[in-house]
């Protein structure tokens, strides 16, 4: 018998971790926000593909991944993972399902508009076509930020305070680790707080103040707020109902206008009748800039690329097919991708913004719904005429929609896999090594049967991206 | 008749110069060493396109030029146009006819061996193939030299001195700006020299000595040997029939391999009864390096490309579609093109060919006699399907050979231009917007009308590049 206390001690310990799990595990809606868009990590990031999209972050296994797919791992082994939303615009939406596959809901607004109506949205959805009760404990994050599990164990804290009902509106706040100008601030009132001081009632808010200002909030305990916050349902419809008044999440997103251009701080934060703050003093990055970025890559060659013996903290990441060979520079970020190629100092990164704004005048890679494609080719000839040739590639069971273009013709030369192609309506098989030539005018759709790549040769006069009239079609099982 | 005075002397004047020049216009032909290949300009410079034909030199009215371009259009500004052979191997052809047309005339040697039998078999054209007189002033030079107009010059003082008969070899010696251990050096013996100290005799030569010994030969009043020749051709001719007796230029082509593998320094000009050389004190570079190179562009930029404003010294030379956004580096060079993406440090550039040896298996843009190709897209899938993918751009008038593969399927879809399609012996005529498949097996050419362009998709299993036979084909007037 003796043999076995150890067992016994382990078992017994495990019983008591489980009920404190147990306490936190309550029925929480976890919603990630996934905006963004623009050039900071330009040429990689673009309006199609911001920077929560980059497969750039390796994972323990070695493979690679994106923040937004850390994010949902990490939401996953914190025990989170049974109901996320993700509050996007339609840009996203494919790029979204494309990552994470039909894990999470994906709720997209109709327009860009501020963090308040997008919020509304999510929190409508999960009311009035997710039918949860009023009583559930939302918790609304970004979905970008590089962090730990110790953030999401803060996550379970702040829903706990939030069922405590020890405020309307619970934040996470990020001990700061600098008198930075950048970030808003949470200021405590230090003589309130719950148990074991788990939380601490908020004094005020304070939105990027000087140096001088945020050395004083330092000294105040001041935290910085992280965009986390946890509230029941019932409370943020209680303020969307003062806008909208609405039976169904469907006419709420088609009156999604109506709603205010304003953020969620300003509109619910700092209105909110009473406020806590959960305190988060791990690691909590933004990896918004290549400097950032690269800061976390765990090798300095990502894709085909050679670094010769002269460079020190040069990084380089090669989407194109090209080989690049760097040498003699330090401190360097090469990055090239079909959108383009950028060499820069990291410390001169951060304005890249600005200069490369005109540059390229469409996305040169995308993630689509389907699957990806890269253009391979964009010439305008002296004739006018136009030629674009991409290489597109559907995963297995994907398909384009059925579609008609008036002004231009494609020609598809299939180099992988198999699929079901249609052509004004009928069906049939296509196998790498055919043609398939889809004049103006006729209606055409491909759906993968295993993965399927084509060379697509769209030619015009020109050429049109708006040039496409979708229709439904019904797939043969 | 006062007023005419200065006319009368101007006129002159105008016919002693003309007199000087009609002396120095010899019956001369000049012929031009285009060999080298490698990569010590890469990615432009690859084994099919070697640094004379990189069209980064720019002319006068803007326009851009190559080395080549820009040594045979110096050598017409000379009056030195008229009989110009380029020696090269079969590799350059293509790039030569492309860049230069049909104004010179191209030798070919069927191998690689030395500079002796390179220029034995260009001899071996003149006399047996051009009917060149035995009294002929033949000047060899190479074909890249950063020069100017005095070089040229020269050589005519060169073909001067052999006319005269002065020595049975005449070189160029270049005045040494500093002992450099990489040239060759010619001695001369001072008490001799023609009139007006026009040519010095050669008393020996010292091949790359070192920086000590390179000190002394300045002080000797020694040249740098710059690979510039005169003889008569039966002089020449005579030191190739010791190693072969010919009748045709083809028979002497055909046996190529029997001269001996030597540099034409150590066959000839060190064994000569007698060598004078001329000096030449002006510009004279080798572009060879990436460092020297972007010492002579005139502009920072040439293609798509921007520099940020925390750079020095820092050019670009973009050939891809893509932008390049370049800031925070300078003393660097950043080079893209099909091949490859070079971003280097210009003092380190000179030592990249050997880290980029292996970068790249096959060239990703060609010039061809007919015109050029760039690949787009060079994909091998997991089921060993190959696919590779090109826009192919025909000169008006010219074509691709008739042909055959028995590996790959072509499909061309026209982007560009009007021409005329041979498909197993039927001629139609095509232009931009159609698509042709040539299946396996199947005999085709292709003939631009105007400029035509076309995107070619080559799908095989795999693909091998030797997998053309080609045939004759009598193209329709």
């Amino acid at each position: 018998m003796i043999d076995n206390v150890p067992g016994y001690f382990a078992a017994g310990h495990f019983f008591i971790t489980f009920a404190a799990l147990f306490i936190y595990v309550c029925n929480m809606e976890l919603v990630l926000l996934s905006g963004g868009s623009g050039k900071r990590l330009w040429p990689l990031s673009n309006n199609a593909r911001s920077k929560q999209f980059l497969p750039l972050l390796e994972k323990n296994d070695g493979g690679m991944e994106s923040m937004l797919q850390r994010v949902v791992r990490q939401a996953g082994e914190a025990g989170l993972s049974e109901n996320i939303t993700i509050a996007t615009n339609a840009a996203q939406m494919d790029v979204i399902i494309n990552q994470l596959g039909d894990s999470v809901s994906v709720v997209t607004e109709p327009e860009r508009r501020d963090t308040f109506p997008a919020i509304a949205l999510a929190a409508s959805y999960l009311s009035l076509k997710k039918a949860c009760p009023d009583d559930e404990i939302v918790v609304i994050m970004p979905c970008d930020p590089f962090t730990e599990a110790g953030y999401f164990e803060t996550i379970r804290r702040m829903a706990h305070v939030a069922e405590q009902d020890a405020a309307e509106l619970v934040l996470m706040g990020i001990t700061p680790t600098y008198p930075s100008e950048k970030f808003g601030y949470v200021v405590p009132r230090y003589e309130t707080g719950g148990t074991e001081m788990e939380y601490r009632m908020v004094q005020r808010f304070t939105e990027k103040p000087t140096v001088d200002v945020a050395r004083e909030l330092l000294k105040q305990g001041a935290f910085w707020n992280g965009g986390v916050f946890a509230f029941r349902l019932g409370y943020m419809m209680d303020i969307v109902r003062r806008y909208m008044k609405s039976d169904s999440f469907e006419d709420t997103r088609a009156r999604y206008g109506e709603f205010p251009k304003i953020s969620f701080d300003y509109e619910v934060a700092e209105k909110a009748g009473s406020v806590a703050v959960v305190p988060f003093d791990g690691q909590w990055k933004d990896l918004g800039t290549w400097n950032a970025l690269t800061g976390e890559l765990h090798h300095n060659v990502l894709g085909n690329a050679i670094l010769g013996p002269h460079c020190n903290n040069t990084h380089v990441i090669n989407e194109l097919q090209y080989p690049i060979f760097v040498d003699g520079v330090s401190d360097v970020v090469v990055a090239a991708c079909p959108d383009g190629i950028l060499v820069c100092a990291k410390d001169d990164s951060e304005n890249i913004k600005k200069y490369v704004q005109d540059l390229g005048h469409r996305p040169m890679y995308e993630e689509r719904r389907w699957g990806t494609y890269r253009v391979l080719d964009d010439t305008v000839y002296a004739d006018g005429r136009h030629s674009l040739t991409k290489s597109i590639t559907l995963k297995p069971g994907k398909n384009i929609s059925y579609q008609i273009h008036h002004f231009r013709s494609e020609v598809w030369t299939f180099v992988q896999g198999e699929g079901l192609l249609v052509l004004d309506g009928e069906v049939r098989r296509v196998s790498a090594g055919e043609t398939v030539i889809v004049p103006v005018g006729h209606f055409h759709a491909i759906k993968a049967i295993s993965e399927l790549t084509f060379i697509e040769v769209q030619t015009g006069h020109p050429l049109i991206e708006e040039d496409i009239e979708r229709y439904d079609w019904q797939w043969p099982e």
